[in-house]
């Protein structure tokens, strides 16, 4: 692709650096940018700078914030005895969404993926281990992908809490609501059936 | 979708005013931004901002440039006799791509579309009719898209210069090359045979 100007090319380059951008998109709204008033880009560089520069993650749980502690973990009507262990920032706020959950978080940043070369010391694991040691944590409750990674985190994870006899569970994993049966994998109706629940607790939520 | 933080919910709302990039996919991007080096950010926000500020576009055809003057319109090695009216940088980069245009661009801004409120006098038409008036121009090629607006942009400049009795074409529409018979759409394939052409005529590119 030739540019007729280097701030334009210089542009395109920049984003085309993010994730599923390519050079014909990042050109596309990179064009847009141009139609918009300057305040507006403006805006959006300092939001992109700033948020860089000055946001904090929570030192308890790992979680994004704009404090020490995050909301979450400041919230005193939070059970702190029950723990949500998840990859991902995106993942509290899915959880959250659902406000199904009371206790509090603890963000993974990852899981560990031997391919991406992650391992164990590159997430944030041990302070969750130490949490347990302390002995606040009642109840871990995994909620990684269900993935090859997603189950070796949890299993590595769980070889190192073992020793505290903590209750550990894993969020369930069946078919969606609204799913037909006969468009479901194997797998999962395969557990679907195996962690069948009582019919009377269906019928609650 | 509730956000832990303040400067993070910015980021991403100023992201998903980008035309295509909604708020899953804004804050898909700014969480990859947060485990990019603080100075990778800046550089992006610093090329955003100096393209928006700094860009000048071409006082001859409009196009995207450093200087006063496009790099297009300053090469004495091109045809100033032939102008290829467009839309847009784009078509113009994707018409430079082929390398079989040897005359000079005028990018319009845009087509005449009264749906989206954009009428002549949003476009860049009058300085076109004006290099024609001046009696520069011999040829001019319209390479609009082959829509409606782009159908009634061409009629309407047609309109305003036919006067000067200059040559006016368009580019060819047909069959793409490579592209099977039986799939393309009627209008097309109607088109390509009424304008069909000497078949050595074909031979030479």
């Amino acid at each position: 692709m030739e540019f007729s100007s280097k701030l334009l090319e210089r542009a395109v380059n920049e984003m085309s650096q993010l994730p599923g951008i390519g050079k014909r998109t990042a050109l596309r709204l990179v064009l847009h940018m141009l139609k918009q008033p300057k305040e507006q880009i403006t805006m959006l560089a300092e939001a992109l700078q700033s948020m860089r520069n000055d946001i904090k993650f929570c030192k308890s749980c790992n979680n994004i914030s704009d404090e020490e502690l995050c909301e979450i973990c400041s919230n005193p009507n939070r059970d702190e005895s029950v723990v949500c262990v998840v990859e991902d920032i995106r993942d509290v706020m899915a959880i959250e969404n659902t406000s199904s959950f009371k206790g509090l978080y603890h963000v993974l940043g990852g899981k560990i993926s031997p391919m991406d070369g992650i391992g164990p010391h590159d997430l944030n694991i041990q302070p969750l281990v130490k949490k347990v040691e302390e002995g606040k944590i009642k109840e871990l409750i995994f909620a990684l992908s269900s993935t090859m990674e997603g189950d070796t985190t949890n299993f590595y994870i769980y070889k190192q809490i073992q020793e505290y006899n903590i209750y550990t569970s894993t969020i369930a994993r069946g078919i969606s609501v609204g799913d037909e049966l006969e468009y479901a994998d194997e797998i999962t109706l395969g557990r679907s059936i195996v962690n069948r629940v009582p019919f009377e607790s269906s019928l609650k939520s």
